[in-house]
């Protein structure tokens, strides 16, 4: 018995998020049908952590156990030849029989891109937003919500986990450039040990509140102490979110 | 009478080109609709250049001459509001009246793309090539395209100019990197005073052959001399490339 761990990159656009829906195209349910076309069965695939619909994977993880013959790398090229070409296997390795893509997962790490110029070629791929964005504000604001909290003031309902506390490990607002109009933009980039449902667009719908000055800094102290969903500003856009990487 | 000189973004996938087709959905042809909304007639807009069936612009400039009361930047903000969204105007400007984008061009710069790592997100925008190729070798190549030559063998049928004697002004071949996966991306960027029809698809298919070590980079000198296209290679995709600059 093997246990595949899988590196995927999707353009989200397409898909009603990660997980595997009866009715909806899902980057789960694709992969599956591929390993089905492969294999013959229905596979199991094990992910990190579901995305939403219209939100983006450069590094998502996924593992999935199998009785095979067939070389990883064989495997690769056979479901990047059945996958749809916004779905792509960037790499397969073994992974230890017990590994859990889920559970095993130390931290994530999630990329926000707003975009303040508006570029034909990004309107799926970032967040146009055209107005001032004060950096240092939002810079200010971040430092109150890094470490470990309740974040229920910042979570929609349907999160899988029981309480709101978790370890948010890293809050980066930087300039960027993005590529091929070379727009300028702002990443916010987010880690922490565990997510919770809407969490990083609720984050970066707050610091938006902030850069563009209709509310503190301070603010984020107030808000998060409140505990409440309904106390904090609307989430960002799905299409400026990608899952960038998980740490093991 | 006004003169406005448009800059013109596009993502050109979903286009026939530039150029007006009585069947096609074409670039100039949707601005000419929304001109048409916004003036309530057909306004004849004179681009700088025409670009192929899926071939972007980062910066297209156009023309066009109209009695109106109307400012520059409302016209801007009504074109960008009837315009589909991959096509952006960035600019408006008031031209000398005699100005004439095509004609009064200096020299134009197009961008090729070549990305070496397959991404999910740039299927339609750049062109995935995953074998290895020599820089230096078609650095080299490069030298010898460089200047004042008779192109024949670059051009396909369908030139607009009587000769194919122009001046190829610069041919830099530099590696980058492409958002928002970072992929390793090479960029083959031309600079002429005058282009012929697909000279940028068959010089970067040309460069190609000679970065994968197919042949020398002197045969780029053979090649130009014989004046004749079937003795060069077949030309890169239109995906790849971008109009980016046009000098006045």
């Amino acid at each position: 018995m093997f246990n595949f761990k899988l590196l995927i990159e999707y353009k989200g656009t397409g898909y009603s998020g990660w997980q595997r829906q009866r009715r909806q195209k899902t980057v789960q349910g694709e992969i599956e049908k591929a390993l089905k076309k492969i294999f013959g069965r229905q596979i199991n695939l094990i992910g990190s952590g579901r995305t939403d619909t219209g939100v983006h994977a450069l590094g998502q993880v996924a593992n999935f156990s199998l009785e095979t013959g067939l070389p990883k790398t064989k495997i690769q090229k056979a479901l990047n030849f059945y996958l749809p070409n916004d779905i792509r296997i960037k790499k397969i390795d073994f992974a230890k029989i017990h590994f859990h893509s889920r559970f095993a997962a130390k931290s994530r790490i999630y990329r926000y891109t707003i975009i303040q110029e508006y570029s034909p070629f990004l309107k799926d791929e970032a967040y146009y937003y055209p107005g001032k964005l004060d950096l240092e504000r939002m810079k200010k604001a971040a430092i109150f919500l890094l470490g470990r909290h309740d974040f229920s003031s910042f979570q929609n309902r349907g999160s899988r986990r029981k309480h709101a506390i978790i370890s948010l490990q890293g809050l980066k607002i930087k300039k960027g450039y993005f590529n091929p109009g070379r727009c300028k933009a702002i990443m916010i980039e987010v880690e922490a040990n565990a997510f919770l449902y809407r969490l990083v667009r609720n984050l970066v719908g707050l610091l938006l509140e902030v850069g563009r000055g209709k509310i503190k800094p301070e603010a984020a102290k107030y808000i998060l102490k409140k505990k409440d969903r309904c106390h904090s500003p609307s989430p960002a856009p799905a299409h400026g979110l990608y899952l960038l990487k998980v740490k093991y």
